[in-house]
């Protein structure tokens, strides 16, 4: 019988080329988190609320995934933090190559945490190591609370939880405890974060727990 | 030189299974409508929305994609239409394979309209032909107004495009008119509805236009 096994070498390239970018960040100093969500959930929302709260000792670097556009890379340089855009030019999720390949772009040694904001989808990106030390999950509120029961590969790949839009939370009539125990159902380990980076209510416990994780990481 | 022409056979076999429900619907009298959106954005309300006002010579049916749980299944089923779950158990897009498997749950000559709800994702679905007639893209408000430019793919494949959720426009400062000229851009020639199903408002349009689609296929 003859085997196919052209899948499983497209991951094992990818796990190598991950395991490459989680060196290069080791000798670097950098914690790398990866940032997966639904198109408009909040991704960049909530670097920016990040951006604003980090002690001057945490210095910030993004990229930014996207099908195509510059939209959310040229927000993120107008708050003058150091970024990357990578256009997957219809791909549904970035990869460690792609990450390799964009990390010469960004001023090395003047870094120490980096944000990637993956393509905007729930399903994909939990596919593809990227060299990441943690992925952010990042629900919202309007897009519902069943997501982590209809979603829950995604949900379950989190090292973290974040619920954005929270000031919109009686507008969509969400049930807070219902999306809680989804969660829990797939991924008993992971912190929920409850936030609005628009109002900024819930953005600091999150950031403290970055700081945290950031001090684990590099000390 | 060798060359591995994986890719094209899959999606050779596919359009080949999408031609097979196409003659199915044919032969049924049956007009089929893909609808894409991303999670959460409203394609199960659209569904109620627009169930609610067909006159009774249009007869519905659903097909609800996704890769977990009956969530939307069971919410269509209270409403007394006819329903079929396709559970992907991972996959990001439903295919036309599915799509067969899944017709011949549904009572045949018992309905006219069949609106197949598709994997929450703004990305791979729409490169996947299932056999049906039109595709349908549903923005949100909620999701902002630049994703025709950050997903033009998915809009460009669109017949016609909802946007939901339009009583939140000034909730979130949402700019219709850099949302419509993204749209145009990636596809000249598909109307645009704007529409609140929690409302009700701008519904009745789409239900027209639907209306008419169906007068001049099944005619």
């Amino acid at each position: 019988m003859t085997t196919i096994p052209v899948v499983k070498h497209i991951l094992d390239a990818n796990e190598q080329l991950a395991a490459a970018n989680r060196a290069a960040f080791a000798q670097a100093g950098v914690l790398a988190l990866n940032l997966m969500a639904s198109p408009g959930a909040g991704k960049t929302s909530v670097i920016l609320a990040t951006a604003d709260r980090l002690p001057p000792a945490i210095r910030l670097a993004v990229i930014e995934g996207d099908l195509a556009s510059t939209i959310d890379a040229d927000t993120i340089a107008a708050r003058g933090l150091p970024v990357v855009q990578i256009n997957t030019g219809g791909g549904c999720h970035l990869d460690a190559n792609m990450l390799a390949a964009a990390l010469p772009s960004l001023p090395v040694g003047q870094f120490n945490l980096l944000l990637v904001e993956n393509v905007g989808n729930l399903v994909c990106p939990a596919n593809f190591a990227l060299g990441t030390h943690l992925n952010v999950v990042i629900g919202s509120i309007a897009e519902g609370h069943d997501k982590p029961y209809k979603y829950p590969g995604m949900y379950a790949a989190a090292d973290v939880v974040l619920l954005n839009k929270a000031d919109l939370i009686d507008v969509f009539e969400f049930d807070l405890d219902y999306f809680q125990r989804g969660v829990t159902m797939v991924n008993a380990s992971a912190p929920l974060f409850v936030m609005s980076c628009k109002t900024g209510a819930g953005v600091a416990a999150w950031v403290e727990w970055l700081q945290d994780a950031w001090h684990n990481a590099t000390r």
